[in-house]
C-alpha cells in the first residue's frame, strides 16, 4: 500500500503532461476488418482536416458501437475504427490506395473521463504498435466535442 | 414425371429469352450490412460504366465470398454485394447519399452455368423486390468475363 500515493501522483503527472498510463492505452483493434462497416467519407486537399486526414476513410464498429450509432448512446466497450487510405483517381474512377493510419475510439467512461469517456489512438500505416496520439486524445476530443449530443461520435447509422 | 420434358423446354426457352426461372432468382441479401466490407470505389461522371454505376460503391461479402477474394476461387454459396450510393461533394468532403441500387452475385455452379456459375441481380434503391436485371445476367457477365482468372470477380482482398 505504501506505493499508492506516489503512483497516484505519477498518474496525475502523466495525465497533465498529456501522456496516458500504459494500462490505459487503447489497444490495436485486431479483426476490425470483419466488423460492421458503418460509413465512408472522402476528405480532399483543402479540407481543414487534410493533415493528416486527407484520403478515403472507412468507419467500422464492433456490435456495441454499431448500436451506439443508432441510439446516440455508446456503452462501455464500444470500439470505432477510422481506417484511412490514400485515394487515387484515374480514368474517372477513384480507388483505395495504401493505408495512412488506423484511428481508434474506445468507450470506457471510468478510464477516460477527460475526453468524454473515449480513449483515442492512432496507429501509423499498417503498424499495430507505432502510435500517433501524443496528447492523451485532447486534440481528437476538441474536434469531437461538436458531437456531444451524439456521445462525441460523428458517425450515424444510415439505412 | 410426365412434366419433366415440358419444364425443361420451358427452362430453355426462358434462358434463351433472358429470363430466369423463379426458383433460380437471386434472393435479396438480407443482413449484408453486417457482412465483411471488402472494398470501396467511386465512379465519376464520364466513366464508361457511369450509367448506372456512377457513385460510391461498397463491396460486401459473406464469409465464403471473402475467402474467395483471397484465393480467387469462390465456393458455392459465396455472395457478393455491390452497394451503390450517390456521392455528394461539398466543402472539400465527399459523403454518401441515397442508395441507387444493390447489386448481388451468388455463386451456384449448377444453377448458373451460362454466366460463370454466378447469378446476377440488382435491386433498385432500397427496394428488396424491384429487380433490375432483365437478361439473366448476361450483360453483367460480359463485363465480368475480363476477370475470368479470378473466378469472374473484380474485388481482391487488400490488407
Amino acid at each position: 500500500m505504501k506505493h499508492l500515493i506516489p503512483l497516484t501522483l505519477l498518474a496525475s503527472t502523466l495525465a497533465i503532461s498529456g501522456l496516458v498510463r500504459a494500462d490505459e492505452q487503447v489497444t490495436y483493434p485486431d479483426g476490425y476488418r470483419n466488423w460492421t462497416h458503418i460509413k465512408t467519407m472522402v476528405l480532399h486537399a483543402g479540407h481543414p482536416l487534410e493533415n493528416p486526414f486527407k484520403g478515403i476513410h472507412h468507419v467500422y464498429g464492433n456490435d456495441k458501437a454499431v448500436q451506439g450509432t443508432k441510439t446516440g448512446k455508446f456503452k462501455d466497450g464500444s470500439v470505432l475504427v477510422f481506417d484511412l487510405l490514400n485515394y487515387l483517381t484515374k480514368d474517372k474512377a477513384s480507388t483505395e490506395g495504401e493505408r495512412v493510419l488506423v484511428g481508434v475510439m474506445v468507450k470506457n467512461n471510468a478510464r477516460y473521463p477527460a475526453t468524454g469517456g473515449w480513449g483515442f489512438e492512432g496507429f501509423k500505416g499498417n503498424s499495430k504498435s507505432e502510435r500517433l496520439v501524443t496528447d492523451g486524445g485532447q486534440s481528437c476530443f476538441s474536434c469531437h466535442t461538436s458531437q456531444k449530443n451524439h456521445d462525441y461520435v460523428f458517425s450515424h447509422w444510415r439505412k
